[in-house]
């Protein structure tokens, strides 16, 4: 498929013409030095907090369309602005102004046989597409993300925040030009024409990587039809496992936590694999279902509590995202990991014990971006690993996988110091 | 574009079906030791070195019918396997088991912010696929590089070889089965049906990265069908930037060196631009047509010597693989960095000067996957940069750049080691 087929040849030529320009911008952006790139920051976040009242008062327009169009509660919610949410997103985009910039930095040096020194040394990757939905701090937190790391960003959010983004995105672009570093560096598509999506999917070489954030839909969309390689996660199938050795006490605190704390997250359990000698089971299932979470089980978990529904096939499978939690009774770990490997979508999987062998077991061969010994598995997050912010969180095999923050956002090249070195032993002539 | 539609149905499930074997070998590879793996290899050299009469004779039919086909000189000495190549392949392959293993190497390690330890660990790709033409020691070496980096390969060789490349791979394999691995860690594709290169391309899911091995035209389809990441370089459009500042003798050595000493591989250099203020110009032109180099340039680079014929626009992106090199005359670095930037493939490009902080500024600007100080292009070379062997040189941005190794062929997980953390704050119920 070629990008001229999936949309209006005036919509491909006008992502092309925007990629072009913000491959332009990034170029003289990954000229700048660290500070410039912070200032850049700050001068954004201060333009976010100066042009508050336009923000708002365009947030305003795309509430009152949205209510009048019959968008849910929760769209209506994550749509919404008001001072102490714009306050949060310029001190978002402020904070990653404070984050360690991997830009430049030496991965590591070698001595090549023939004498050269080889340096490998981070760069940023180029120009990232963004495409969300209804939430429109993206737009600060993505475009923060992406010039902190030297990349240029050409975002595309959601027709809901259509008014928001463009206020949001003339304060960030502001402050961009105010500490001297190129507007263009970051860019919001202009036209909510659905088709620029799927240019931006196919523009292969002019986009270097896009970045997905919303829900399930369109991720699997961009997954399925982009040529531009996708940093993403689909599902957030999660499994916590009970080992026989686990602390009853801890494990009944890490599996309320990991299911109940959010259960609309990404990182929420929504599997539990109970050991058959673990001996508090009926503990931590009565637990779940005080604190009001629905459970389905096999027939080994509705014994242990009669209040225990019956899972069907496809709840092994199934992202609750919800107060509903999938519960299955296995004998040891290779059964557990077993189930794991079966199910999982590979984003993070927990096991709770106090055997240290069978947790490093457990750490060592199921194979998902994020696997815990005893830690909720609501830690699944760039700022909770410490990384100041995430981008996403990836469960691709390539590149980057798990919270993916500024490190993620960049590539290397090698860098090769000679003293005059030829390779020679075959020169024709 | 689903699997189903690009070749048979068969082929398809054949694919899906070996990669699903492979998958499940690469699981219990990815469990053993570095010294198993390394036995492995080491059982394999010395069953190729065993089964080498059986070998040749495979070699010979193949070679028997590509010359009855009319095969070119060229792809006949690619082809062809004696004594002497053959050792050459087992010692390749037994070299590869003495490489630094990747695999369980701990990245990094940092406390998150609630307490738990995380540490990033190096974890196999998965299941490589390998796309190749005639030569048949892409079989043993990729093998290689993929079991010793705990990662299966699936093998698609190109027909020619198809007899030499079954004898290699049941060598492999019996050595992988004698040191007690998964002998369907590396599988080759029982069929010459070009759908399965098709089939191939697309099981995302399965095949977690392809690895072209060939000319354009192979690695050019592989780019533009695949669905699955795919780790390669089209060109290798290299440039060689001579400043004014270079010492004479060193530019001179480089520069003939770049081109000539092997015209055929992807670091040659195809074009030479001449800064307008290097003194030495006249020399290193006469030199170079002096070893029997054709020179096509501008009307500067013509000026200096009227051997000098005339470029096409088409000869600065031309990749010659020939003793032929563009040659344009630049005004400063700046000039030498926008040609560069116009023209180069992105693969590696070196600048010859003896002024450090020009050199700084062509190794930081130039967006290359190698870029290089007074050195020749022509160690754009896993071998030559001390990696052991290359599995390829990429070009993309993403992943790995340049030549790719052991390690490029290793991603990563995170592990987080708790001690009952929970992330709290929010328990419903």
């Amino acid at each position: 498929m070629s990008a001229n087929t999936d949309g209006g040849s005036d919509t491909v030529a006008l992502v092309e013409q925007l990629a072009r320009r913000g491959r332009a911008a990034q170029r003289s952006l990954a000229a700048s030095d660290t500070a410039s790139r912070a200032r850049g920051l700050e001068q954004a976040a201060a333009a976010i907090r100066e042009q508050a009242p336009a923000i708002l008062t365009s947030n305003a327009r795309d509430m009152e369309a949205a209510r009048a169009s019959g968008l849910s509660p929760a769209m209506l919610d994550r749509l919404a602005l008001d001072e102490a949410r714009l306050t949060a997103i310029a001190d978002a985009v402020a904070s990653v102004a404070r984050l360690p910039d991997p830009v430049g930095e030496e991965i590591d040096r070698r001595e090549a046989p023939a004498g050269m020194t080889l340096v490998r040394r981070r760069i940023p990757v180029g120009l990232i597409g963004i495409i969300y939905e209804s939430r429109p701090n993206v737009t600060a937190d993505a475009a923060a993300l992406c010039v902190m790391s030297g990349n240029a960003a050409l975002l595309r959010g959601g027709s809901e925040a259509v008014h928001s983004n463009r206020a949001l995105h003339a304060a960030f672009a502001r402050g961009l030009a105010d500490a001297g570093l190129p507007a263009e560096a970051v860019q919001l598509l202009p036209t909510q024409d659905r088709a620029a999506v799927g240019a931006m999917l196919q523009a292969a070489g002019l986009i270097d990587m896009i970045v997905p954030r919303g829900g399930k839909g369109l991720v699997a969309r961009v997954q399925a039809d982009a040529r531009v390689p996708v940093l993403a996660h689909l599902d957030g199938l999660c499994h916590t496992y009970v080992h026989a050795a686990a602390d009853p006490e801890m494990a009944e605190a890490i599996v309320l936590d990991a299911k109940m704390r959010r259960t609309g997250i990404c990182g929420a359990t929504e599997t539990l694999l109970l050991d058959a000698a673990f001996p508090a089971a009926g503990k931590v299932l009565a637990t779940l279902l005080d604190a009001g979470c629905e459970l389905r089980g096999d027939a080994r978990a509705r014994a242990i509590d009669p209040r225990v529904g019956e899972a069907s096939a496809e709840d092994w499978d199934t992202e609750y995202l919800d107060a509903v939690l999938s519960v299955a009774v296995v004998d040891g770990p290779e059964a557990a990991m077993a189930h794991v490997a079966a199910h999982s979508s590979g984003h993070t999987d927990a096991i709770v014990t106090a055997d240290d062998q069978v947790a490093a077991r457990f750490l060592a061969e199921v194979d998902s971006a994020i696997v815990m010994h005893n830690a909720s598995t609501q830690f699944a997050d760039g700022g909770e690993f410490g990384l100041g912010a995430e981008i996403g969180i990836a469960t691709g095999r390539l590149h980057a996988r798990g919270p993916v923050a500024l490190e993620g956002l960049t590539t290397y090249k090698w860098q090769v110091l000679g003293h005059g070195e030829v390779r020679g032993g075959e020169v024709r002539g």
